[in-house]
């Protein structure tokens, strides 16, 4: 099968270390592409980007049904505007936020989200109690660490550890989501130290969809009808 | 005060009878100014209008502000994006869907949606869900007319009629929300003959905002704070 | 428009400060009388002291209604037996902790409530989560200071303001509502210090009293019916 | 152990029956003794006659506790306004409605309260929602029998066991409440016919309070303390 | 009336002691026996060992049935598997948490369970949020004690008033339930000091069980049929 | 990698067909070997049945992890007992009923499960609202053919069509999920008619298993830890 995973923002140069990463965790027969935006916000970490960037998202989406792929990704740890997003085609379209929560609910009953920026914690927070999962959420941490240090990988990494195991140890996650996707690189690390499963959502999103494209399913339109076309001005 | 209210479609002849209906219910002190968007959908029905129209509608709430406005309404029945819309900005902005959900909730028990689309339909309950009050919702009913008989005034009226009796006597509604702005010339018609609330989700938002402005209040910008700029290619 | 508050306790003392404080938000076409009751409690908080007025607000809801008055208010952070203060008319009243709870909800997604008393706060924990709100509620706080106390103005300023904080800080509040209603000339202190909206529960009550008179809507009949007139030993 | 049981109405008429059937199901040392309210509606049935009630239902409460009663019960398929109940006394006070309710959900996932009323069905659909019960609630059906036809209890009966039939059936209940106490002597029938548990309010309030009298309980002072005398006009 | 209790273990030395606790609260008709299982593990502790007892449990229960009981309660702070419970026979059984649960509710709006290992503790948390009363659960505390320290009764008594203190101070809780049959000697210790009612399931169970003898209930066939005999290799 | 695959029943006869199914959808790298249990009931249609097979499926779950399988399912549609199956060993196990229920909320808002006995279908409901996703269930529906006519299969493909047709139209079901494992040959046909997503739990178990192993995800020890050794008699 043959999937494409959008990065919902408009920065090139995150493509080469991540694409590397899904291609350790696909399936034997997928085939994977990754692309960014053409146009839109350099990154996603509040509702304005996902608002900027959804257009682009759109387009994408829609360009992937023409060029056959079987089904979509879109690699975030967000939920940018998953109605849309469900709509626009009729091949399967995974989400990141979406498919970590899904994962998470499967290994254990409460999981907690580590995120780094304040502004995104709300966001994200927000998805989860608004996808009707909110008894399963334990908390959502943000590192809030200012840009330049986050060039400090190892404490980065640690800043990371020490807001999981509060999640963990204080309140009372059994699974934690890495909500962002540059904090892969990490999820060994934190998973070891802390023996408890710790989630990549963008590795979700991939792995849900080959599951959809195995199975013949696709998201409903009963649910998300694809909208007739309409004048735009 | 001086409040401006958005319509989140490029149709600008919709504003004639739309301005003069918010301007009976508005405050004596109340001065009102409605737009429409200059780009995107002529009307929003489904997640990809509300998609193909938001960053639009961004543009003009903060061109409100920057024109010194008290308060924006986004005029609809549903609620297009309104993390990124309460973001966007300092001054209050209420939309229709949340204001007419909150005005129900205060008459009664139960409510129940009527709109015009089964696209529509899924939308709003998706909202009302997501909103944290779902327990309080009872339906959702679309109307599901041909575009062409909508025309025939006399005859929506009939059927809009007989789908918000079905919520009250079958459904359990108490109060009726018109899910749909160009409801609201049947909306007396409706509430006379079933003898219960009926909102219409515009008045509603620029009602509410009428509220918070008097009360010096406006969305938290704990919850939604407003974007540090970035680069948007 | 013609409104009649009706601070549900027996103590006239409180009428001038507090119609001044309505009195400032009104609209400009908005007449407001202010009564107490005549017999009952000298204050409201705990569920007692609602059981020992509750006969009496009704009294004075039914006068308010054959006086002509547009809509009546009850002036209280408490919800005290809203369901048969609903019956008791048809002209729409509303009372101060569901507005105030309506209010926040659109402002944020979680607010907290402080307010005097440890016994009034559970009163107002048990009706938040018996509203269906529950999920909205970060957490209610009592100051829990002595009555004489009280009369210090400045310390208890910084006691609400502490208590706020807190809310905000460690509860993850996003919005207060002040729990009490001597509480309200606190408001804008603690409004510019934490830096999120502040909500004062007998002003929300007349506002949205206001939206509803102008909206010409009311209470669901099909909710809170009248009852019929019974036989009373 | 003594029992006090409170018709929560004024009329004595209705005690003679009621006292042989609490009678027939008490435990053998149990001793009972049964009132009505000295003043108020001679029926319970909406909001208003709850809230006319109250005040006389706490002193024939705090008039037990001084009259040294084990506990107290309000014989009632109605909550008419707990908090205050509780708040009253320290002896335990159980209420009809809610001891149903309790027993209910030890007996099968879902209950239906058949009562006779609309206007207390809706109270009945209130106070089962309010007490975070709701998903265990399958239907409420209100018989609404004119009040004359009440006289014929063959018809009556018939009346009830087809709307017990209906929540079983169609709405799928696993357990019926009555939610009217003069319904107790179809109770039988209705359990034979549809072979499912029928729960009586004023039973299940009694054992109840001899379940918490055994063993030492009663409601806690820490949610329902006990207010400080206070003045009262 | 007949009851026959039975410790879900195979543990018969626990009889002695916890038969003089159950029969201090009886009713004065009633006459208990107490049985363990015969085979299966020695405590329950864990979901494991809930699974390997309870086709034993189910034997149990079926012979109950056969001599002519007229109730079964099963003598645990856990719910092992209650809808197996509930389909095997026609007369009433009781689980012990979910009975401790039903009065908990009647006597706060929160309670928390307090209970020995942490390997229980969220057994016991799943049990109360999975039955629905998730939203009156304030917390579930483990003292994680070592098992040698167990025999030192003194000390014990003093961790487990320590745990039910934080969960009463700090987690809001009205009600404790002592989650383990052990503990009931301490109860009346815990009950005093901290001045909320302090509920031991077993006892709870032995109760409800009488009540629904008295009234003539047992789980409802419809939510819990029995099965048809099915071959079993 | 290796998975195991356990029928829950006693019925070898049934794994020719199944395997294939299985085999089907699995990935190129996957090896998979399916066995029933070698005692306990011929199959699960009810709680008694899940709790006559529970051990026996924890003696299999735990053989496997000994013969170094990398994963088991459980290839049901119903829930048994699974915190005593994920507790049992660290590999990971994943159950039909959950993982079909995981990919029906992402496929859309509601989903409706069809399934055979009016008693399994009362076990699959609990099992929904149990695992805290109620309010995204539409409805569970059992077909209720006697067992004989099961064998024209030409008829029961049409029923199951039937009542997915009803649960879709009437119910507002936007995915179906096929409640018994006999079911999946007919998947195809209702998909097609229905136009909406139809998901067979036991193939949903194996494509979640073959997601946790690639990604290096396992049940979480810190909810379900395997317990200590423990005497049974």
């Amino acid at each position: 099968m043959k999937i494409k995973i959008i990065l919902p923002n408009s920065s090139p140069e995150l493509i080469k270390d991540r694409i590397h990463e899904r291609k350790a965790i696909a399936g034997k027969g997928t085939k994977i592409d990754m692309i960014c935006l053409p146009k839109g916000p350099v990154s996603v970490e509040n509702a304005t980007d996902e608002a900027r960037a959804i257009p682009h998202i759109l387009d994408e989406i829609k360009r992937a049904e023409q060029e056959k792929y079987d089904a979509v990704t879109i690699d975030c740890a967000m939920d940018p505007f998953p109605r849309a997003i469900k709509e626009a085609v009729k091949i399967p379209v995974v989400i990141g936020g979406e498919a970590s929560r899904l994962l998470a609910t499967a290994l254990g009953d409460k999981f907690s989200v580590v995120t780094m920026l304040p502004s995104a914690a709300e966001v994200i927070r927000h998805n989860v109690e608004a996808s009707g999962m909110g008894s399963r959420l334990a908390s959502v941490r943000a590192i809030d660490t200012p840009v330049l240090e986050l060039a400090d990988h190892a404490k980065v990494k640690e800043i990371i550890l020490q807001e999981a195991r509060i999640a963990v140890e204080e309140d009372g996650a059994h699974v934690i989501i890495l909500g962002c996707a540059g904090m892969s690189r990490i999820l060994t690390y934190v998973q070891e130290k802390l023996q408890v499963p710790v989630i990549d959502p963008g590795g979700a999103a991939l792995k849900i969809a080959e599951t959809l494209v195995s199975m013949g399913l696709a998201q409903s339109k009963r649910c998300f009808p694809t909208p007739p076309s309409k004048e735009i001005k």
